[in-house]
């Protein structure tokens, strides 16, 4: 895992990116990031991260991808590609070792659509946590939040698999995993006592190589996200 | 063009998909289920066109897609695809005829690219219509659409090419498309003034034999946009 400090506003930019490798403009908290260093260390490429202050974005950053937004990938010919799903599908294609996403289109359409449907939980991860913590009542979003972790769990019972598309590890749980990883440190991780399913998938996911060497323990997520709260996202906490 | 009525809650469920061909549930006035039906006429692709009353939706089109969402494709062998951009994708790498997607993994990530950038224009076309109606002011995000429009003028321009990805038509003008096409029939049209480059863009698509094989007069978008707004959405108009 990349223990860089991140780069803020005024930092000079780092070198270009060497030939033969690919960079990753990340931030260590990031989920969405976390998705592409996730891809990156399951197959295996030959990469470096560089972590960015997000409330401080260096102007570098800025003049490569005016969005200013992580996961960024970088080429040596300086090639630029964000959003998530994009850098992780471009990863796929361009290094074939490894294939995260089905070669069949019908199997590829499927692991979207699965990741179009998810994209709707992932608020929830959020808004709970936010809700109660300005003394809201979060019952509403929490009965949905069920709802949904329950179709999660039905799937995987359904498709009596182990992994979301199958017995081995694809694409699609990966770009999933993050906000597990986050649901103790944001005190949600008893949602999964009436999805046993789906807790064993998490149980699963945790053995992954490319999971343990992305993840941050739960009291690290809390360090994070205690600052970020507070309006001081101390973006190179426990380094 | 499909000229068949819309299926509503209780009709009779159409046969099934003949095998060689492919089944599209579309509404003839949705942008997004336009975009698929670009790509099939695109790119030749035998197929039917299922209507669907999208306020009165048959049980056995949920039973298929239980979002009940148009565009959705179905195949002779009972396969489902939904959401615009995934089925787009499935019918480009299932026919290979007319590749409307770059193989290069890095044309095919900026195309993702921008389509995520124009995804961000698509709900002006709605919220300055939609708002002018309500009596509200406007003007701000009449300015915001200007600076988005702007961008894609500027796009062109820079490029030097005739179509978003280059001299010659791929997905992503198709994908952009149907909202320009609806310019005229909103009341937007004068948006494109400030624009020549989009302006002549707007004008080569309305050449392309996919375009007009899809496209509606403006009256009769407003026809049934009027209908919409006053709550008896007519998704037969015109027939």
């Amino acid at each position: 895992m990349s223990t860089q400090k991140s780069f803020a506003k005024g930092s000079t930019a780092p070198g270009p990116v060497p030939e033969g490798t690919i960079r990753l403009y990340s931030m260590r908290f990031c989920p969405f990031a976390q998705r592409a260093r996730l891809v990156l260390q399951a197959k295996g490429i030959k990469h470096d991260v560089v972590n960015i202050n997000l409330k401080e974005k260096p102007d570098w950053f800025l003049e490569k991808n005016p969005l200013g937004l992580v996961p960024t990938l970088e080429t040596p010919s300086g090639q630029v590609i964000y959003e998530s799903p994009i850098t992780c599908e471009y990863l796929d294609e361009v290094y074939p070792d490894n294939k995260l996403l089905p070669s069949d289109p019908f199997e590829k359409a499927q692991q979207k659509m699965m990741l179009e449907c998810y994209s709707k939980v992932v608020p929830y991860f959020y808004k709970i946590p936010m809700g109660k913590r300005n003394g809201e009542d979060v019952s509403a979003l929490e009965g949905e939040l069920k709802e949904k972790l329950a179709k999660l769990n039905e799937h995987l019972k359904t498709k009596k698999s182990n992994y979301m598309a199958g017995d081995s590890i694809t694409m699609i749980d990966y770009m999933m995993w993050p906000w597990f990883e986050r649901m103790e440190g944001m005190q949600l991780k008893h949602f999964l006592d009436g999805t046993p399913e789906l807790k064993k998938w998490t149980e699963r996911m945790l053995e992954d190589p490319a999971v343990k060497e992305t993840m941050h323990a739960p009291d690290t997520h809390i360090g994070f996200y205690t600052s970020y709260i507070a309006g001081k996202a101390d973006y190179d906490y426990g380094l």
